[in-house]
């Protein structure tokens, strides 16, 4: 049955303009994950969170993590939290994080992106706005909220927040693998608000992403770079056998040549062939968000399943060859070249990168070569993919259709979100992405913003979910 | 008739002690051309040049160029020099730049790079000892060893030296083309002392220099760079494709595959094919700089061939795409491959350009991709060949069996030196490549040296040199 959330909802409109000043705070500090000098700015949002939690009521601390390696600065803490601890109501575990990406008026802002700007068709503009900070404070907000209309709360809720996911999440994966049987013991399900909406008018819930694959293709010869003039035409080159190999991996339409990769898809099912149609998402906006029309695909369903559940292969560039504008004349003496495979359901990182290395291994040999190549992985990644009928999800879609009055879509996104599996595999619960802003906040780009409409219901949302979590089923 | 030179000979023996006294003071000021710090001690070793050559009893004179483009830094002055005028000798133009490569203790070198050490072993050691001040300075040795002997100077010497060869000649083919027809109005022939010995043991004349075509390949689609999370499998990645093209152009094995190039190449000659026999130079030597032993072929004719005088291709790098260390997932929205082409006669520019448009036209437009493709010569540069029987060549080739009692080898290079087609189009005269130093004096590396040896006969030779182009007859 639907929960009476109407004294909530009204609640929140209330305190909106206070649930802004909130978000002003947040954007106010500028903290910068990247930029060492900032570092003091993040471990004060860190605190700033901390302090919020702990006035509102939670249990709050802060972890500390140690230097961040390679250099002295010491990593801003992990914000954990528990708000509430009834043995008969579920537990929630929420995780989002408080660092932001760069930012300067003169990388083309139209406002200062510290200082939080309300625009007259409601977009909050302003670093950090959509991603993350206001579906953080999101769920601080739906606390005070339930507290101003004196609505008991209906679950257990477990706070995690970082402050450095914009550069690695350095520290995260060992502290939640650490505390997936303890911290996190009682979590019932896992709930994560840091993507966005396919498109601008529909929200969605996302329940796959795409693993990753980064290889490393080095190839070496001379002892020193060479004068192209004295030695060209004599001599083995690496970039001409790197090329060559790099350009066999792949086809202009995308294609892995590499056999055995598509044999570890998993088939399309006659469900899932039904379901791409009904997507909010049109070639339309992909050609805009992508400044061209290049796209492979001309429809939205192959575009789509491009994106969500076929592996796909992308060449990042070389590393020891001339970079630079202009010219020069050098024979590059040992070059990498980077690419990536992005993986999906079913594929084994060991089983591909095994069919990688033997691939280009013989691609390399064919060419004749005295140079000396060698392949290898720098890092990967697995795909994940949780169960969209899980009670997780189905208390989030009844959320959705309440407070926006339309099914939600159920997607995947073609990225990665690592700690998302972790968060799966440490506490062994379902992992649903709950996402707050809408495709065009330009979460990484100048001018982001958050509409307030989708900060006002996303905190509806957050609340809303979290009844009908209170509410559902086991299943 | 043999000219009589042991006074002059016995003279610089003499001199010995100064002469490397002379290049102890040259090496002493820092004069790299590249670092704007270094420009006064650049302009200052100009002024030393022009002073000991008025010394000396020349007519010198300083030949101001402006302002560096895109700087505030004037560049530093050619020293424009004649040493005698009479009508009844011939006048030989010769050649040298005053600057060097930079140098820092701390590169790596055994000595300091700007005090001249003279070791044991009879290397003279200091940044330029080579490169090129020991040239430099032998001409003005060769002259007050004649006056200290009180032999008459064979020739009018017509002097041109440069401050900014190390860092692209800037003003210098202007002048030179300016004072084709004025200053070098009566050259006979031009001389240029900059280049080395094929190898350690035997002197030699260069007759050639291959040229240079710079391409970009310029490929661009998505309107910013792309998370290949994002985009990957669905839009036309623009790295796909170029290095595909690029992967076209040239085989492992150095063969070109753009049609028309070959075609192009002067036939071998039967008198060319007993050429390479002879000359001083061996595949040990050449995998010692290397560093390497991927060499294409196993055996040195062919491979002087392949340097001397045979085109070849070179991948430089790509521009645009990922290059530092470590991973990265992007998809570069504009990749632009650079690559060029070494040329040899008969091989002419602009049909070469034209065939290599074509070529790649062609490649890109095979690939079916929505993507957009340009391609561009950056910078061509004409092959220079000379006559290595023209009276220059002879007077060089008896002189260096003279002072160093074997004949030398004639060789090509598969560098260019731009200037040296300079000073041949605008003085319209005979050019030779008079080299004093070896192919392991390091002449861009750490511990740059000259060996005394070198120093000491060379200035005999370029003495030597003028006195039988005194007595050549025209030919």
């Amino acid at each position: 049955m639907a929960p009476q959330l109407d004294g909530y909802f009204k609640q929140v409109d209330t305190l909106s303009d206070h649930f802004i000043e909130r978000l002003r705070q947040a954007v106010a500090i500028p903290s910068v994950s990247s930029e060492p000098a900032r570092r003091p700015d993040v471990v004060r949002m860190g605190h700033y969170l901390r302090d919020q939690l702990t006035k509102l009521g939670a249990t709050a601390e802060l972890r500390e993590l140690g230097k961040q390696p390679g250099t002295d600065l010491n990593l801003p803490p992990i914000v954990l939290a528990r708000y509430g601890s009834d043995k008969n109501k579920r537990t929630i575990l929420v995780y989002g994080h408080y660092d932001v990406q760069p930012a300067e008026k003169s990388d083309g802002w139209d406002t200062e992106p510290f200082e939080l700007t309300v625009k007259e068709d409601g977009r909050l503009c302003g670093r950090g706005s959509t991603d993350d900070k206001g579906p953080v404070l999101g769920w601080l907000n739906a606390i005070e909220a339930h507290q101003a209309a004196g609505i008991d709360f209906p679950v257990n809720l477990l706070m995690c927040f970082e402050g450095m996911e914009e550069y690695g999440s350095e520290g995260l994966e060992d502290l939640v693998n650490e505390e997936g049987k303890k911290y996190f013991a009682d979590a019932d399900a896992v709930c994560i608000s840091d993507n966005y909406w396919l498109g601008t008018e529909r929200p969605c819930l996302t329940y796959g992403l795409r693993g990753c694959n980064y290889y490393s293709i080095e190839i070496s010869g001379p002892g020193a770079d060479l004068h192209s003039g004295v030695f060209g035409g004599l001599a083995h080159e690496p970039m001409t056998d790197l090329v060559r190999v790099m350009g066999s991996l792949v086809e202009p339409d995308g294609t892995i040549n590499i056999p055995g990769i598509k044999e570890q898809v998993a088939p399309v099912t006659a469900d899932e062939e039904g379901l791409y149609d009904g997507i909010a998402f049109t070639m339309e906006t992909l050609h805009e968000s992508l400044g061209s029309k290049t796209t492979i695909f001309e429809d939205k369903k192959k575009t789509l399943m491009a994106r969500w559940r076929m592996p796909s292969l992308s060449l990042h560039g070389i590393e020891g060859a001339f970079s630079a504008p202009g010219a020069k004349t050098v024979i590059p003496a040992k070059v990498i070249g980077k690419f990536s495979i992005r993986t999906v359901p079913n594929m084994e990182i060991e089983k591909t990168n095994d069919l990688v290395y033997k691939f280009v291994e013989e691609a390399f040999k064919k060419l004749n070569s005295k140079n000396t190549m060698k392949v290898y992985a720098q890092h990967c990644g697995n795909w994940w993919v949780a169960s969209p009928k899980h009670w997780n999800f189905e208390a989030a879609a009844k959320a959705t259709e309440r407070v926006w009055g339309v099914k939600p879509d159920f997607t995947r996104e073609g990225g990665s979100i690592p700690i998302t599996l972790t968060f799966q595999e440490a506490t062994g619960k379902n992992v649903l992405l709950l996402p707050m802003g809408s495709s065009t906040d330009g979460a990484h780009s100048i001018n982001e913003k958050l509409d307030k409409k989708n900060y006002i219901e996303g905190i509806k949302l957050l609340g809303a979910y979290l009844h009908y979590v209170a509410e559902e089923p086991m299943n």
